[in-house]
């Protein structure tokens, strides 16, 4: 199989910036390599409106360091393309989903990544599908964990395994894949993730100019997970 | 002294993500924290156009991965509020500034870093000036690294230290700090570079819960930066 070429990445009010731009930063340094120059991007939200990292509001007393951050989009949920990658970075905003001041509804995009994962609508479904920190809850909410070993956020442990109760959730782990479905731990973990992904795909060499370039300091094991411990994760087993 | 409270990025066509993505990480995970919550970001730009990680073209010829990534300022060059913070990331963009098809003039943002730092136009100096990766070649050309020891990306390291040659250039520096201007090495060094900024003022039980929060594995010593070796790169002494 050629390398996947139509990549998506899921933005909605107050996503975590690092979980998009981490492994984002991964894949801009591959696609400048030859051979990979064909990659392409879709950055998918609701409207076209720029997404912001904090409230995404016109109340000037709500104005914090993070509304300052506000990425565009290129294409909403209704118009983007047919994807070979999905990568869902979590965040603020999909925590607060179940919350009425949410100015975007989540469950749209947890519809999106259930579209897209199974290949709904006429389209052909996701070849690989990528979360990053509690980006694994809408995830959850679409039901495409479900029956898969899966990880997320040590920060967030005692909330997100509920929402999959027919996943089993591996506490230590950097990261994790279940046929097509990787799941990374928390924010920077998503990198880590994003790199045994890319591996998997292109060998060890290229990974290794990638990672130079970006002077990462690499997680090569995927059970080298420090924050487990920090947190005290245990691994939550499928409910019978 | 207080914490500093107003910061600005400088983001210029053809910046790197993560260059400016992970210290605005540590940054926003902060500013979530009691005491830290009148933190305040300016994203400064030439213009107010979303300033494109990629090509910023409107030619659909000049298509690549990087392109679709779009950050939206909040400021301009002429209209950024007084800083006390300034954060510069690197990018192809400040390679490129001596080409003529670089859609924006880098020299700007060089004489925006000097009259900031300095003080001119009846400002206050910065408090802080911090540079990732070649970021540091718009701190070089604006003069302010003369006579300070400084650091930069180790993958480019046969083409900055020229640009700046009353500095001192240490080859093995995750980062540096000389008096208030630390430089940081390539890309993820911003982090690293960001979080020993942050501990030299709030201490390190904040850092630490930052840290855990982005479940970030962190290089705590300056000089633990294993990318020197790999790319050969030697100290460069100033010029007599």
């Amino acid at each position: 199989m050629s390398f996947p070429k139509s990549f998506g990445i899921l933005l909605y009010p107050r996503f975590e910036l690092l979980d998009a731009a981490g492994p984002l930063e991964a894949l801009i340094c591959l696609s400048r390599r030859e051979g990979f120059k064909d990659m392409r991007l879709s950055v998918i939200s609701e409207t076209m409106d720029p997404v912001s990292v904090g409230q995404n509001s016109s109340d000037a007393n709500i104005n914090t360091f993070a509304n300052a951050i506000r990425l565009m989009p290129t294409h909403t949920l209704d118009t983007a393309p047919p994807l070979d990658v999905l990568i869902v970075p979590g965040g603020i905003g999909s925590i607060d989903f179940e919350r009425s001041d949410t100015p975007h509804h989540v469950d749209k995009y947890v519809d999106f990544v259930r579209r897209a994962y199974r290949g709904e609508d006429e389209r052909q479904p996701l070849k690989y599908l990528i979360s990053v920190c509690n980006g694994a809850m809408l995830l959850a909410k679409a039901g495409v964990l479900d029956g898969h070993r899966v990880t997320t956020t040590k920060d967030l442990w005692h909330l997100i395994p509920p929402l999959g109760p027919k996943s089993h959730w591996i506490a230590r782990a950097r990261w994790h894949h279940s046929d097509n479905i990787w799941t990374t731990s928390g924010v920077s973990a998503g990198v880590d993730g994003t790199l045994a992904w890319m591996e998997s795909l292109v060998g060890h060499e290229t990974v290794e100019s990638v990672v130079n370039t970006m002077e990462w300091i690499r997680a090569e094991e995927a059970d080298n997970d420090p924050f487990a411990k920090v947190f005290g994760a245990q691994d939550v087993p499928p409910k019978a």
